[in-house]
């Protein structure tokens, strides 16, 4: 596996394009297009929220039609969320107006939105932009960061990754870009993911590694506890890796997985450690498990814990925070068997054994805990799994950033 | 039923005390004492965090054991949590150094504590504590205050209520305390109760009223959804109102059971509208439901959502996070029927009608969410069964309180 430059348009036959289409933002560009040479199959993965955002019911539906898929339009500014049977019909349109001006099929046109709930979208506006972007689009490296620049709300930097692997002889690209969860209009706490690939796969084979991927990135990952109505990984394969085909269980199989997880775990990382206020990424290792399961449930109630957060912003060594989170996660295990350990760049030092504190240095902690990235790590002793968890601190940026969005 | 004054004191034959022990805290008290003069049956309910602190293990021992209780030994400072056989050891001393103090039994002695995790009691200031609480404990009305007031953490009001009841031509009071979620030292989020009454009433009944109360008042307010490891809610029953005894399901239970729910909807109450950092209680019922259960999950969801709590914070009428909020709760509803009103002492307003925005005024809305008690009704038009929850909003203090506590 080789990391290399690049995002969407890493991958064979990718373009893409950003346009300032205005929706709500009049400074920047907010609209973005992926663009495949030739028809793609598509697997997705969607918000749980019982409340589903326009695009997203789109976009279940025609991953699950198993339509081929050729282009993805992209929004920021509204999320299209709340918006009744009017919002799905700008969905329609907006695949309408896409399909015309790209000469491909109204049902391969996949939808992403992300900004304020509730509001409609000005669709003369968004077809527009589609218009601009049809014309704009094109394979490079520094179109596929525009892209991913367009999709941004709060997000401080945009989020863009590729890789390479070798199957069968044949170079493989996997390539994605992300947007978080720092944002203007956080009615949402959007995540969107948008991931390509020149890789030759069936499409139940492409929706398995990424189902399965999901579970252990961006499932891991919590900013605020609250699970957006947009939520989306979208991931694209246009066959034009002319590798043999990546048949599930192979060999080719987890090379491929191990690829798109490196990916995930890039991005779903980048979106934590980039939440709405963050200044630092928190990461949480729950270890020494009976299951996976057991270490997802306490390395997640860690990682979203309020007064665990704020001690980290704090850079404050609050290992009763992490002991008590670990208490109520709803997870078993025998509080006077856990150990813990602060890790970073800084160093590594261990603050519980057993259950109650060692004698450690308040002042190494403090240093330790200063870092951007900071890793706990738990260890309840009962097996040999484990499962990481990321998130960010608690700070006074996030009440700034959320108090008053709409003034 | 009527609202009288004072607190744990209120009832027949309780006294209390509260004395500056200097455990942690150096220029306020931070001892209390609640005593009987004549051995009272005893109820509670307990965290439900793995990690138990030391006084619930020992709470629960002796409210499992049946035997009777004559007084309860509360300190603030130190949680005695995640603090092993020595913090338990300090448990048994301090029952010990009441019993000998009060000359009653070891066993019927319980015992709260709130304050930093992983820290030792300094176990000679706490007999010498007990020593001077059994000297000035009193039947008066304000030594039942003096008590609210040392078992405070970064509380900003003592809290305690008491009501009375007729029984048979007898008149039963009930009393109680408690302190919440503004803390110095906020490992804990402890919530702790102590409740007192006179009534003749059987310890499974007593137990039975307590549990059946507890799931619709303390358990509905969230702070910041961390769980405390101390969490605490004990009643006392000395039987000295001297009525017909209090009998499961008869019209006295009834009766027992409404001024019960006024004492512990008062307390949690106040308990949330106190939460650390807050400006507004912020109330959210949920109607319209086909279950209680769906009710309550709903009605929490939209409560402990950080979103939600920082709109709150801004005056926003954001409606976008609580139908999100309320879409991810896990409760199955149709977002297209939802409606939404926002309630206060300026007013009531509709939001939503049927999933969408209704052309509200937002000035209106914002005058609305300005007042100190705050509330929002979300209706799923399933049914008529209903649940209210109580949080606070999430601001600059919150994180202010929590972000470094220890320096």
């Amino acid at each position: 596996m080789e990391k290399i430059k690049g995002g969407v348009t890493a991958a064979k036959g990718y373009e893409a394009a950003a346009t300032a289409a205005g929706i709500k933002y009049t400074d920047r560009t907010d609209m973005a297009m992926i663009y495949s040479q030739v028809p793609c199959i598509a697997a997705g993965t969607f918000t749980t929220n019982v409340v589903k955002a326009a695009p997203v019911r789109w976009d279940m539906q025609v991953v699950k039609s198993g339509a081929n898929v050729q282009a993805v339009i992209v929004n920021s500014g509204i999320a299209n969320a709340c918006t009744g049977e009017e919002g799905f019909g700008y969905c329609r349109e907006t695949a309408r107006a896409a399909a015309a001006a790209l000469n491909i099929s109204e049902n391969g046109v996949l939808i992403g939105s992300t900004g304020v709930i509730g509001k409609q979208l000005p669709i003369d506006k968004v077809s527009a932009g589609i218009m601009a972007l049809a014309e704009k689009k094109k394979p490079s490296l520094e179109n596929g960061t525009g892209a991913a620049k367009a999709i941004m709300t709060t997000d401080t930097c945009e989020k863009e990754i590729a890789v390479t692997i070798q199957v069968g002889g044949q170079t493989v690209t996997i390539g994605g870009m992300a947007k978080g969860s720092g944002m203007i209009h956080p009615n949402m706490c959007t995540m969107l993911a948008f991931l390509t690939t020149d890789a030759v796969i069936a499409k139940e084979t492409l929706q398995k590694a990424l189902s399965e991927d999901v579970g252990d990135t961006y499932n891991m990952i919590s900013v605020d506890g609250d699970t957006s109505t947009n939520d989306t990984v979208l991931l694209l394969a246009n066959g034009m890796a002319e590798n043999p085909e990546i048949v599930y269980e192979t060999e080719d199989y987890q090379k491929f997985k191990e690829a798109l997880h490196v990916i995930n775990e890039y991005l779903a990382k980048k979106i934590a450690g980039d939440g709405e206020g963050a200044t630092a990424l928190f990461e949480v290792k729950a270890i020494g498990c009976e299951s996976v399961e057991q270490a997802k449930t306490l390395a997640k109630s860690i990682v979203c814990s309020n007064l665990t957060k704020t001690a980290i912003a704090g850079h404050d060594a609050n290992w009763g925070r992490i002991l008590c989170a670990m208490g109520y996660s709803g997870a078993q295990f025998n509080p006077e068997k856990v150990d813990l350990f602060f890790e970073s760049k800084a160093g590594r030092l261990q603050i519980i054994e057993n259950g109650t504190a060692v004698d450690y240095s308040e002042e190494k902690a403090t240093k330790i805990l200063s870092e951007s990235e900071v890793t706990a790590i738990a260890d309840v002793k009962m097996g040999d799994k484990e499962a990481t968890a990321w998130g960010c601190d608690l700070t006074h940026g996030y009440i700034d950033i959320n108090a008053d969005y709409r003034s």
